[in-house]
């Protein structure tokens, strides 16, 4: 069952007058909505999983704590958006004295785009799916969402889609906020309709910049939030490894096959000194030693890791360290080059292999770290293994240069969605300098308008002098923010 | 004199071994280089105006003001970053008892983006061209500039340039923080350039919207900043025509003569109830009796604005209301049109005159406005011109749909410095959802990092606990901002 054109016309017109009937919810209105969501995925839970499990391969363990991972998210943001955190409200009063001559009158606060595209990861079936973390941030900023399912995992897309609609229509919401489209053509002209105002992606570097660019190249372009490649560089530094060598290695073989390595966050280079292949070799065959491989989410990707994993060993300087395999549950793989390899050809860095396998490389010199981080592309993660009193400064700050989120003593897989994370990174982890995880990600989804000299009663609620909403406003280069007890009132706290 | 290959690069490469210098530097450090930026423009105010007058045609009043307005900016975004707003320091402590699962120590702040490319306006040879909003919002937020020096005012923007790397040099900031370059050639080269990580443009719709292409098509993508057309429709309703036609349409046509029409923010449209032509004619002509002709900026200007209005009153259902000319030193043109015709082709309504020229629009009954708006593009600016009975809410709703600032009863000529200001608007009037104008503009040339279970004193000054640097802070969930008289301190402040 693909989506016909005229039935893609349909969602996103029937999206638009839902997002025109809901831009005058006040945010309390609209963060229920966010919560009877929350509530109706929980509600369906056991339903839900149940496709989930089918359709992906995934434990069901791993499925609840997805599931809850986005009725979480529902419910954060949710509270964000009451807060009136999104609305960034700024209230310039007229100043006859004002530095560069008189100032009018001028108050900004942030607006809902419209309506936004979402595709759907193949992944993370709740996490990064209908009501991941694009639907739930672009919901939250006050759009409308026509999300394009993904493939892999359709039939549990169709029954949470149902699931969302119902809560939604049971709240209240304008009929039309929420729909669901399928298959390629759709999907296109989903990136193409000018009532689309922008575009949240979870995927391949390759089909996310194919679609990048159709977003680039519309009469009006649009912003697409792309969430692409995923390598994520550990360094493992030479105190380190001598003091720990085999907890890396062990948490190492943990978070390279979590989930079956099918995540973007999932550690695909390790750099350790070298000169300890056959220690190596054994501590990992021990770490792995009570591994279950599962089948990957679908033969697609089967097909494509089996392709990248081979790909990459038969490169010039690339052996293998542990020889896994391509059955249809396949066992862990580790590959090996050294600095000198990938010193002569960088592209052996750059080659996501989606599924359980990575790639360690061994260097000589810790000197020799904060070069062979120059050679890498942007990452949505990189990591320091490394001890107190190390010198890993310079290397700190090219990881910096490179990464969205930079982790000390850790491993990347598991991303909680919080205020201060941030899940980015530069180009091809992410076509943009947003976040898709985390409070964050409703900004994108928002842009802002000024009003000047408007009379204070035609002036949106997060902009009056009064403040009903009761939401953060910075008056004349000052924030205030309204306490969250009732005693407090906006104008008591500085 | 244009700037060769190899100059070009070496500007960039220049500008990038600045900006890992500066990155260390103290938020009051780098707002200094931006104040003594500022006072050497103000001491070298003579010359400057000398050459601008020469190359612009610009009154000498005019161009003190926009140099006061260039250098009042500069100190505004001097004590922006003072106060570290710019960073949004967001802190999550690790928390066990987090709702999705226990939660690792997060910090998320902003960090610059490297070598900005920035491109001058014709129109403002100080407050959008070598060390206009761009070039001050960039350097700001922690960016090296390289500058691309319009060739409508090129000894002068040498000339500014020079002075702006002594003051740069004589505060202490590294060598090729800010460069100027020149011609085509290096232009499209500095979009292309591997190292530059972001472009500021101000200048035409078509040739913004090719170097936008160029920067999408680039192998990594950057951002593209560009503040391109401007139409800026006002609406009169019938109440406020009929209490005060005399004074709008005085405001009128000072307003789209102002600086020979030469704004992006010109109100080109005036949307008028119809039936009162011969009035108008009279009041607009009495309105312009006393303007003095100047002529345009450039030749190429005066052939861009000569042959826009010939094509526009040559359109189906235009006409000429006061008739204009198109001597050295132009007269004002006012055209005419109506509802019915901009309905039948709403291409009207989409055409920018940049000089004294403007379009009045008659419309039949008020409740045609609101799909009149309808038809219009992306606008910088709209006005209602409405008394305070009038309904004009969904009005007022489509105009904040299509505009980045609306103005009640005022004309959009002169756009303010603060901190709530907004000067973008949906496509074509920018190619981004963000500013050029006031503090806000600074965000743009900034992304985020995360630090996770980073120790506490390798995490940059804004994300430690201590906070040396006494930046506001979003500290699980709830904002701190140090008050800024030395009496208090941060975890005191809520």
């Amino acid at each position: 069952m693909t989506t016909s054109a005229a039935g893609l016309r349909a969602s996103v017109d029937a999206a638009h007058a839902a997002f025109e009937k809901a831009r005058t919810a006040d945010p309390s209105t609209r963060a229920g909505w966010l919560d009877a969501v929350a509530a109706g995925l929980e509600k369906d839970a056991d339903v839900l999983v149940a496709l989930a499990a089918k359709e992906t391969h995934l434990a069901e363990a791993r499925l609840r704590g997805e599931l809850k991972r986005s009725t979480f998210q529902l419910g954060l943001f949710a509270d964000e958006i009451r807060n009136g955190e999104h609305f960034d409200a700024t209230i310039d009063h007229a100043d006859q004295e004002w530095g560069m001559g008189p100032r009018p009158d001028l108050r900004r606060y942030n607006v809902p785009l419209g309506v936004v595209g979402v595709f759907g990861a193949s992944n993370f079936p709740f996490a990064f799916s209908v009501m991941g973390g694009d639907s739930a941030s672009a919901l939250a900023a006050g759009c409308a969402v026509v999300h394009k399912a993904h493939d892999g995992h359709l039939q549990l897309a169709l029954r949470t889609a149902e699931t969302v609609v119902a809560a939604l229509d049971a709240a209240g919401a304008p009929s039309g906020l929420f729909s669901l489209v399928t298959g390629r053509a759709a999907a296109e002209a989903l990136v193409d309709h000018p009532l689309v105002k922008a575009i949240g992606f979870t995927g391949s570097t390759a089909g996310g910049r194919a679609l990048f660019n159709r977003a680039a190249a519309r009469p009006e372009p649009i912003p697409f939030f792309g969430e692409l490649g995923g390598i994520n560089a550990v360094f493992v530094t030479g105190k380190a490894w001598n003091a720990r060598a085999g907890e890396i290695i062990g948490g190492y073989a943990n978070s390279f096959t979590l989930g079956m390595g099918q995540f973007c966050t999932k550690p695909g280079l390790l750099f350790v000194p070298r000169g300890h292949s056959d220690a190596v070799r054994t501590r990992l065959e021990q770490a792995l030693a009570g591994f279950t491989p599962a089948p990957l989410l679908s033969e697609r990707l089967h097909e494509g890791f089996t392709g990248a994993v081979r790909g990459l060993r038969a490169t010039k300087g690339v052996d293998v360290l542990v020889e896994g395999d391509f059955a249809e549950c396949p066992a862990p793989t580790v590959l090996r080059t050294s600095a000198a390899a990938v010193r002569e050809d960088p592209s052996i860095l750059r080659q996501e292999m989606f599924g359980p396998a990575s790639l360690m490389v061994e260097y000589g010199d810790e000197s020799e770290l904060p070069a062979l981080a120059g050679l890498l592309e942007g990452q949505l993660t990189t990591t320091l293994q490394a001890e107190a009193d190390d010198d890993v400064a310079d290397l700190a700050e090219r990881l910096t240069d490179i990464s969205g989120r930079v982790l000390w003593n850790g491993w990347p897989t598991g991303v909680t969605v919080s205020y201060a994370q941030h899940h980015g990174g530069p180009y091809p982890a992410t076509s943009s300098n947003t976040t898709s995880v985390g409070t964050a990600a409703i900004r994108r989804f928002l842009r802002p308008v000024a009003y000047q000299s408007f009379p204070v009663e035609r002036l949106p609620e997060p902009l009056q002098d009064a403040n009903p909403w009761r939401v953060p406003q910075r008056v004349d280069g000052e924030w205030r923010r309204p306490g969250t007890d009732s005693g407090t009132r906006a104008g008591e706290v500085k």
